[in-house]
């Protein structure tokens, strides 16, 4: 028995605006950031757990202080009671009354509660010595649906439906492992796409993105439609037909405006729109998706909780579900969400780049594939590369594929060395956690 | 011309979960808590703006943070710029790009910059002289709408068609005011019914809302079916059958669930059934209507911003709409939110209760009779007498109604003995603001 000694927590900012990497639309010079926590316990294996909150530079402190004062009351917990029954664990902190007032489900307390729960899964992953992806897909289906909350999913999802996708998933199951671990799981790339890049480096990282053996690339669009046709007609020249292009609008539009503007663009044969408006707007999504049928709506780094999900898949607002490693509140809820979608029949093609969502949320796909939809058939996860030299685990794609990290852990854990580097002191403040 | 000259704020719960004063079926233990901010000037006025974040205990400390945060860059800004153009300043915080990230549009950041935006209309009104329903009343169209940000409502409503609706709402305002504030703004009362109270205590606060003059009763009702049954036939007993009785799940159903226990206490008259089910759920209450009509189905509370109200109201979600003062983003969200409802010929009947919450909110809806929707009928601004001992200017209720405040600002500003003394020192932290 072992109990908590210490949560630590990090202020991390990458000044990515000066580059402009990450530009789009909605977001002109974003500072790639992550509200990071470590949790430490007295147990002998000198183990920790490592989780975050990406978000993209002011405000990161106000998700630091939420975690700071969310995680406090695990000091001294069991360390065994708390992983030993995850789902209990989720539930504790989702189902506080006080804080649902803050939400519910969504927002900073949600998020705040996401990096908790996906640090104590890291140190769980760690002391069982296996890769996320790994722990979750050799958990029975009674264990995984253990960890999920079907509270206002009745009608759409419940525990037996759960267990009928789970058992069904079973069938075939260690033929996939060996292709996860010959092959990998498909990515695409944002890299070539982002708004504030001139048209010869839109060129060159499109034609260097089919060289590298993606076989999707995306772009922001959104800013004006003029340049819009005109960059898709640079990157569709540069890829050729067989390579997919989805584009982006990060929540740019009003619904007419973006059934109007994706019109215009869909000459170019998009693979996808992605976050055509504001992304707690089902009803408008839906309106979208029927206009636009059969291009594909997709988003969901935005979405804040499995309840928003559940709207969005039976009004048929959106037929590709984004799933972000660190948007709901951790683990468990993604793992709802990911039902959710196999029972809807719906691709997930996670959200990731930004800091450590590669490393995140490849493990949720990776389990997909082994215990809940069972196929990697249009699936796709984002790849962006940069930032990842700063993770202790860092993604290996190659020739546009994930490899399976074999490492334990969710891949969360940031270099000590990058941490330091890239703390941010606010106003002047003293230097946090250290 | 003066500037900001200092930001304060303070972390303020009140002990109600002593008395189980304000439980219901999903907060069974709530501490009446505001993330209080005080804003001062370098003006020779000695006027300072005051605002808060109602929240029910855990989590006050991260909203506090929050707008420590948010409100920083506020120093030694010029004053009038900020004041005199209120759509800019809320549109300055609201539409940071970085800061969307955190929601958009929603929890912690969300309340935090309603707290901020608050705080300057109370400075606003009180160097106007005026209360904040009369400053609002007497602004033009024109200038009302420049306060309300339009995006994502377009197909719902535009400034063309909130202008025609204020226009429309000249008409007859002097006769309206003249009434307003002979015969005050009606109000409904909820201190009968709180979960936590026995029989004795229900019927005899039953009795007396009558014999005070309130037209309406409301209990918490979603514990167990056979004792809501129970405690409806206590409480129609003791108003008789003229007085109406909402009731109110706070959440505590799923959909099936709410319609089938709603159809065992439709006998009882149900003026409306308030939060029946997870509050995002737009598609859930829209079935829920359905299938309980003529039955009314009213939420707001939990009501993130106006986008989600908008859904709701297209969707026929709901026939009563609970505005809340302090759960969007200010004055500003809550006039776009009043311009829909009457846009979509709904009625509203605010949220009220907590800390200070009926001292702020009435002042919109004495503002929506003058200016927006320019009826009383069917209206009531919720009431629940405790706590209002704490502010400076407590709402004034007579015979059932919520008389029209005279004292300038917006009625949010609390006793700053009431501050010092329920101030919470976080778990051995410093006292914080002093």
């Amino acid at each position: 028995m072992s109990s908590i000694r210490s949560i630590d927590t990090w202020d991390v900012r990458f000044p990515t605006s000066r580059q402009l990497d990450g530009s789009d639309a909605m977001n002109p010079d974003p500072d790639y950031s992550a509200a990071y926590v470590r949790i430490a316990t007295y147990a002998d294996d000198g183990l920790s757990g490592h989780g975050f909150v990406f978000t993209i530079g002011r405000g990161n402190d106000i998700v630091v202080a939420a975690i700071d004062s969310l995680a406090a009351p695990l000091l001294g917990r069991d360390v065994e009671v708390l992983l030993d029954d995850m789902g209990a664990t989720w539930r504790a902190f989702v189902h506080d009354s006080q804080l649902r007032w803050l939400g519910p489900e969504k927002g900073v307390v949600h998020m705040a509660i996401g990096a908790i729960v996906n640090a104590l899964w890291d140190l769980k992953a760690k002391r069982a010595g296996l890769p996320l992806w790994k722990l979750l897909a050799d958990l029975t289906p009674e264990q995984v649906v253990d960890l999920v909350d079907f509270r206002y999913l009745s009608g759409a999802l419940d525990r037996d439906g759960a267990l009928a996708i789970l058992r069904a998933a079973r069938e075939g199951r260690e033929e996939r492992e060996a292709r996860l671990l010959a092959e990998g799981y498909p990515a695409y790339t944002t890299t070539p796409g982002w708004l504030g890049y001139d048209d010869e480096k839109l060129e060159r990282l499109c034609r260097e993105a089919v060289a590298e053996g993606f076989r999707q690339v995306k772009l922001k669009v959104g800013g004006d439609l003029a340049e819009d046709v005109r960059r898709l007609g640079i990157a569709r020249r540069a890829v050729g037909p067989d390579i997919r292009i989805a584009v982006d609008a990060n929540q740019r539009w009003e619904v007419d405006e973006a059934i109007a503007w994706m019109r215009e663009l869909a000459p170019f044969d998009i693979a996808w729109i992605e976050e055509p408006t504001n992304p707690d707007d089902v009803l408008g999504h839906a309106a979208i998706a029927r206009a636009l049928a059969p291009m594909p709506v997709a988003t969901g780094e935005h979405m804040g909780s499995r309840i928003m999900a559940r709207q969005f898949l039976e009004a048929g607002a959106l037929s590709v579900l984004q799933i972000d490693a660190t948007r709901v509140a951790g683990v468990n809820e993604n793992i709802a969400m990911l039902l959710l979608a196999a029972r809807f029949g719906v691709r997930v093609c996670p959200h990731a780049g930004g800091v450590g969502l590669c490393e995140a949320v490849q493990h949720l796909s990776m389990f997909d594939y082994l215990a809940v939809s069972g196929t990697m058939e249009d699936r796709m996860i984002e790849y962006v590369d940069h930032l990842h030299e700063h993770f202790v685990i860092p993604t290996d794609v190659r020739e546009g594929r994930y490899r399976a990290p074999s490492a334990p852990g969710t891949g969360m854990e940031m270099r000590a060395a990058s941490i330091a580097e890239y703390e941010f002191a606010s106003r002047g403040q003293q230097v946090r956690g250290q």
